[in-house]
């Protein structure tokens, strides 16, 4: 028996505890599914079990998850996705023909004709170069080639894939990724985990969370004391914030990219939200190439899109891809070997992502009605972003932003003196213990501006605007009458 | 303009190369799907073209995936998963009452009864149930807790997510896993990209690659000297080796590993896949417990289970689940944080993983179908075990252990001085060398024991079981024919 075994384990405890657990696991944070989602689950849990509370339900604005709040899936899509999970549907014909057209080209590309194949680590090709075609047409004709293409497992998969490829260096030489504040949290929790350096630059607030590239100035020259800075990450149209980024703006990130040597990672997942009059949605790519070969020969990109947001709102296939823009080739094998270690994406993911590259044409059976589809979700989504604006402006100390595109508001609020330390005491984020009382009082989950970021001294929360409308209204009604109580109670 | 920018973005090059990539991602290694099957997918493409090879397909004998090998999918699992993807099939008379129930209690647990909606970070609550349900089945009533059970991408992914916790320390306090060699390359790729210091043991393959605690006990003594051993990863039944652990072995490793004190991962993903006359599956819990609460109480272990492998084969929907025991309470939080920041795994491999853990009954019209499909392909993968030990033992040269279970063979092969100090000439391993030559001039697509470690001095070949029985006779000749002609070039 050797010298460890003899001193006898049983008093030595864990192996794994929270003393010797990766350090970097432990500074991972990820507010959108963070305490207050974890009490909105127990409350629901209560309500099921009669347990009474001031409220018959939990409404879950905290997450963007469309279907979760009632939004029906989009007919075509579920059809081929049938069709491709049992083929012998194929023969039925209650399936419109060009849904079975659809399910057999994924079919043939799939190993033995069979979705429980795996894939190629990059991707089904056919389904790339769908892909690199609805890139093609997306950019007015600015060519995409499918071997820039990879399929991934929703964007998240992706942007954390590319992180890991840029972190390196140690101390004052570890690499920096610029992201906005406020971010969606996915990109801190995964720069705690690479343990590269957090470099904020603040959406300025009075100016509809717009983008100044004199506060990325800011912050990279502050940033190159400690750390060296290697990539710029942008969302677009904003997470929590909302906002679309104007084509100028782009082109000044894009520039100000290549002057300081960054590379540039663009979240566009939201690129079909966009609700606002004169708001267009430009993607990183496009506006690169119209930039010219000076630019668009030399700034590396990746920019990330999903199955998950837009009209399909299909969360659960966790589909998505990403499209790596003057990557140096040796760098593209790295990254292949590296997708191949986890095999390949789910390839029902791959399949739905193919649809909505590859929607019905118009001289296609199932075009009028999923064009009727995708337009009423749309369209619901842009009455709802201007309800939600309208309504929480009328409260007094809620100020809100334009809803100019994704599915979130991200409205300021004035919080008492007394209701900031109150929650000191508790231990909260003041807006923490904000979004605490209103899940508790009305059974409504929102996420505290604290955890996406904000300029000090000033507190938010997000929510979504996917409840569906008759919903919203009570839960902003309900939302602005709490805030009056919350302000009046420690006033 | 700053300074960087007037040194002049072009003159710089790019941002990512590879000088200045992540080091860590450039020592990941993933033989499965290396050069080898990146040439398989190249002479595929060419013989699509039309171009002359020696051969008229390539047979991918490289990876365990069974749909791609000709193995139809499970009707009742199809058959849910299209009635999960498009519920307006529930009112269809062709499916059956069974398969109806089985898609109407997952939708109903879905958010919006969608499985396009998130669902819970660690997976749909009515599916661990139901896995901790079957396992506690499996395990001959030995309780298990759905609260322990953590749905997954595939078990790569979970594999991945505990070593990602087990993961600390600088220089000699750096935690140290240990790993059998031969391994699937799974594990020698994440330890790479974690920095984690990788521990080998060796199996014994003059005892059917059965494991042996003094060579456990070998392999820690001497990694004390440089690092800090954590944990302890087992494959059973063995990948690549086939091998199916006795029960004494797992008691003597769980003895180990309590006494080293050591966390446990047990890789069970071919659980199913037994085939050897007087072998039998145990799983690490059902010892673990059977071993009294003296082990049971303390020890750590985490149990791996995929819907990629078995009788299923459906590695494209990427499901899997994990089952946690004696892990600390705290850090089972920092766990479900940590998986949360990728939301979920796809909801479509958790409802797939739901039918594997939850099957027809006998008294449900699927059941005898059903089982009449499972147990056509697990019969015939034990018929394909046998034939490949079996033929491979004829060849002089090739030695051949029983496949006793898994879907591989790993046979060593002899190979002599001239071929490989001609292969060190071309810049590669001999047993590559020697599968590169197999796959040009047979269309025959292995992975060289190199892949996966193997002593030095030896030389082996991965190859699956998978192909059809007719074509696995082929497929057999083909190699011996090879091996022998390779021999005599040699000579």
């Amino acid at each position: 028996m050797s010298q460890h075994a003899v001193n006898g384990a049983s008093c030595r405890g864990k192996v794994l505890t929270l003393e010797t657990i990766n350090p970097r696991v432990k500074q991972v944070e990820y507010a959108v599914r963070g305490p207050i989602s974890q009490r909105a689950m127990q409350l629901e849990k209560e309500l099921k079990q009669g347990i009474k509370k001031p409220f018959t339900e939990v409404i879950r604005a905290n997450i963007g998850d469309a279907h979760a709040m009632g939004q029906k899936p989009i007919t075509f899509l579920r059809q081929v996705m049938a069709l491709c999970s049992y083929p012998d549907l194929l023969e039925d014909d209650k399936f419109p023909e060009d849904a079975k057209k659809r399910a057999k080209r994924i079919l043939d590309a799939c190993g033995g004709r069979s979705i429980g194949a795996y894939s190629a680590s990059q991707g089904i090709e056919c389904i790339r170069q769908d892909v690199a075609s609805y890139i093609e047409k997306r950019d007015f004709g600015i060519s995409s080639n499918a071997d820039n293409i990879y399929l991934s497992t929703g964007a998240s998969d992706a942007i954390v894939t590319i992180l890991k490829l840029l972190v390196s260096g140690e101390g004052h030489n570890r690499t920096g990724v610029m992201i906005s504040i406020p971010q969606y949290p996915l990109y801190s929790a995964a720069l705690a985990e690479l343990a590269a350096v957090q470099i904020n630059y603040y959406l300025d607030e009075d100016n509809c969370w717009s983008l100044d590239v004199n506060e990325l100035r800011r912050a990279l020259s502050e940033a190159r004391q400690h750390c060296n800075p290697r990539v710029l990450c942008i969302i677009n149209p904003g997470n929590p914030t909302g906002q679309v980024q104007s084509r100028q703006c782009i082109e000044d990130v894009i520039r100000f990219a290549k002057e300081e040597h960054l590379f540039l990672m663009a979240d566009e997942v939201y690129q079909d939200n966009v609700y606002a009059k004169g708001c267009k949605f430009h993607s990183f790519k496009k506006v690169l190439f119209e930039m010219g070969p000076e630019y668009s020969d030399i700034v590396e990109l990746a920019s990330f899109h999903s199955t998950s947001k837009c009209y399909m709102g299909e969360c659960g296939f966790r589909g998505g891809y990403m499209e790596v823009i003057n990557m140096d080739p040796e760098v593209k094998a790295q990254l292949t070997k590296l997708v191949s270690v986890r095999l390949c994406s789910p390839v029902c993911g791959q399949a739905l992502l193919d649809l909505v590259v590859n929607p019905p044409q118009p001289d296609e059976p199932s075009y009028t009605k999923f064009m009727k589809e995708r337009m009423a979700v749309l369209s619901d989504l842009a009455v709802k972003a201007n309800l939600t604006e309208r309504i929480f402006n009328t409260v007094p100390g809620i100020t809100c932003n334009p809803v100019q595109g994704a599915m979130y508001t991200f409205p300021r609020i004035a919080l008492p003196q007394k209701a900031i330390d109150k929650a000191k005491e508790e231990g909260h984020a003041p807006d923490m213990y904000y979004c605490v009382r209103l899940l508790e009082e009305e059974g409504i989950c929102l996420v505290p501006g604290s955890g996406f970021g904000q300029r000090e001294g000033t507190f938010h929360f997000r929510m979504t605007i996917l409840p569906p409308t008759e919903k919203l209204k009570v839960v902003l009604q309900k939302i602005g009458e709490f805030h009056l109580r919350f302000t009046e109670e420690f006033l």
